[in-house]
């Protein structure tokens, strides 16, 4: 079966150094799922990872998938052949750029019966990180009349990560402001349900004062944590909670938490599954309820771009468009042409 | 009436610098109760705030207090003349070493019944550090069975904060490891009830494998979090919460928290007072409880050392034994020689 990767890490100047790999067909044990794969999508994660050493070559990125289960563990219970799920995954191991891959069931959930793969492949990776980052990091409530007054900052709320945490933070009761700068992320932010967009090229605190908001419970940085630091502890309440998903590039002067007693938490999907911790099962429940919240109406999914066919040629036309920081939404490839 | 204070930072090298002022008696308004200062105890913050800027000449300084509530002012609800109480306070305004304080109630708590005031003021600005940290940062549950099988880690369990925190963790349900490295700590510690007192002079993590933990749950750090900032990370469990009270040196790599989507906290129990948050109610709640557990039973005072008269050289020689990093337990000053 077919599979794109590399063998080496390399950058996008270095030219396409993506290529297909024929694999054997992989056989599921324990709590594994084989699923053949529909439509992937394609993550910051993913650019990230094309840069850090092969340790099994070919190394096959990919962490997001849409599919149907083929095969099934012996210790499988929640899953049967013919479901059609969707998932995430984890890094240490082959990830959705291929025709069939391996799972473990407790991050996979079935997929919205209301979506087509392409739409829904844009959900798992960046709808388990806001879960995390909402129920696991800032604590909310799973009872939205909890949060009732909690104001929420997401810095860049028009990319993959802040269009879904912007969904499923309004449909747990916060408010939620976001940073955009150009209209047509402006718009899509809205869209997406922010109550207010701020422009992340002027400054933040100001443009809050202006609508009356002194400081915020929460900030979720999904882009430049270095930028934004001081900003963000600058903004948000005394003993309140800063997140990111994005590693610094320098050092950082901790103490700065100190006079608000601030929590940091640096978020990072894949722990769960690199720990195998007992809760791993969790990423299957997140991505229940947003299957159901897409059933019901309460989410939208968030592709915006597809491209048809898992090539090499189209892999890195995909980090390509990543990289360029420009991306609104999802992008989604789907394996066929 | 007297006050012990001083007009410039200073550095104990320097000599005794701590003078006696005759203060005009302060009249409470609003919610601020005043009170006749009977015990005070002497904390690490005393001796760092010594060393900041004087903004108001004189600056008194004192973070823990028992007293008689003398006055009550007009909005007063919770407290009325007579009452014992005991508190922290703030920093922003005339601390516990004079022989009358202004307090707002909701930083205030009756003083348990069945402790003299030289006992009792051991426990404010310590209980009060070490609920927030349980409670308000690490979320542990008030319902201690829902904290079983959780594991706290106290770097330095025989401090004053370590030995309180030590107590609120096992009453409310969780597993304590502490550190010390002298006989009579290892003694104390366990006398606060530690279940396992490691030696913070040899590997922590290789100590905790001969135990059989491989990781713990929650680290709260009571001395130089420089030296333990990358032990801490390395010992929490993925999706674990490391806090710490004291201040960092240098700067820290802020991606170390990265890979097991680590949360760090810098706790200071001023932040409530210093902001007149909403919730600064919360410190009397917690002195409250503090207070119904000492007369049950559950917990025990930590004063080791008492005393006798508040006057310049007595506070010059408790900065003296502070700054030693000797002080096992609490040090405790009576007003009265």
């Amino acid at each position: 079966m077919k599979a794109i990767g590399f063998k080496q890490p390399f950058k996008l100047e270095e030219g396409n150094v993506f290529e297909p790999f024929e694999l054997d067909m992989p056989q599921p044990s324990s709590r594994e799922l084989l699923v053949k794969i529909q439509s992937i999508s394609v993550n910051p994660v993913d650019t990230k990872q094309r840069l850090t050493e092969v340790k099994n070559s070919p190394r096959i990125l990919g962490f997001d998938a849409v599919g149907t289960v083929q095969k099934t563990g012996i210790e499988v219970t929640m899953f049967k052949e013919g479901d059609i799920v969707f998932y995430s995954g984890a890094p240490n191991q082959h990830g959705s750029n291929q025709e069939y891959q391996l799972i473990d069931e407790r991050l996979v959930a079935k997929a919205p019966k209301n979506l087509s793969a392409e739409q829904a492949a844009s959900l798992p990776l960046t709808g388990i990180t806001a879960s995390e980052t909402l129920f696991d990091v800032f604590k909310i409530s799973e009872n939205p009349n909890q949060n009732k007054g909690k104001t929420l900052l997401i810095i860049n709320g028009a990319g993959g990560v802040g269009s879904i945490t912007t969904q499923i933070a309004k449909a747990y009761g916060l408010k939620v402001i976001t940073t955009a700068s150009r209209q047509e992320t402006i718009d899509w932010s809205k869209k997406m349900g922010a109550d207010i967009v701020l422009n992340h090229k002027e400054d933040l605190k100001s443009q809050l004062e202006q609508q009356h908001i002194e400081a915020v419970d929460f900030v979720f940085c999904t882009f430049d944590t270095d930028m934004y630091y001081e900003t963000m502890i600058d903004i948000v309440k005394p003993r309140g909670h800063v997140a990111t998903i994005v590693a610094f590039k320098g050092s950082q002067d901790l103490n700065l938490l100190k006079t608000k007693s601030v929590s940091f938490t640096h978020e990072f999907m894949f722990t769960r599954p690199i720990f195998q911790t007992e809760d791993m099962i969790k990423h299957h429940y997140y991505l229940e309820d947003i299957a159901k919240k897409i059933e019901n109406g309460t989410y939208q999914n968030t592709t915006t771009k597809v491209i048809n066919g898992l090539t090499a040629e189209h892999l890195y036309e995909a980090h390509q468009i990543l990289e360029s920081n420009s991306m609104i939404g999802k992008l989604v490839i789907n394996v066929e042409e």
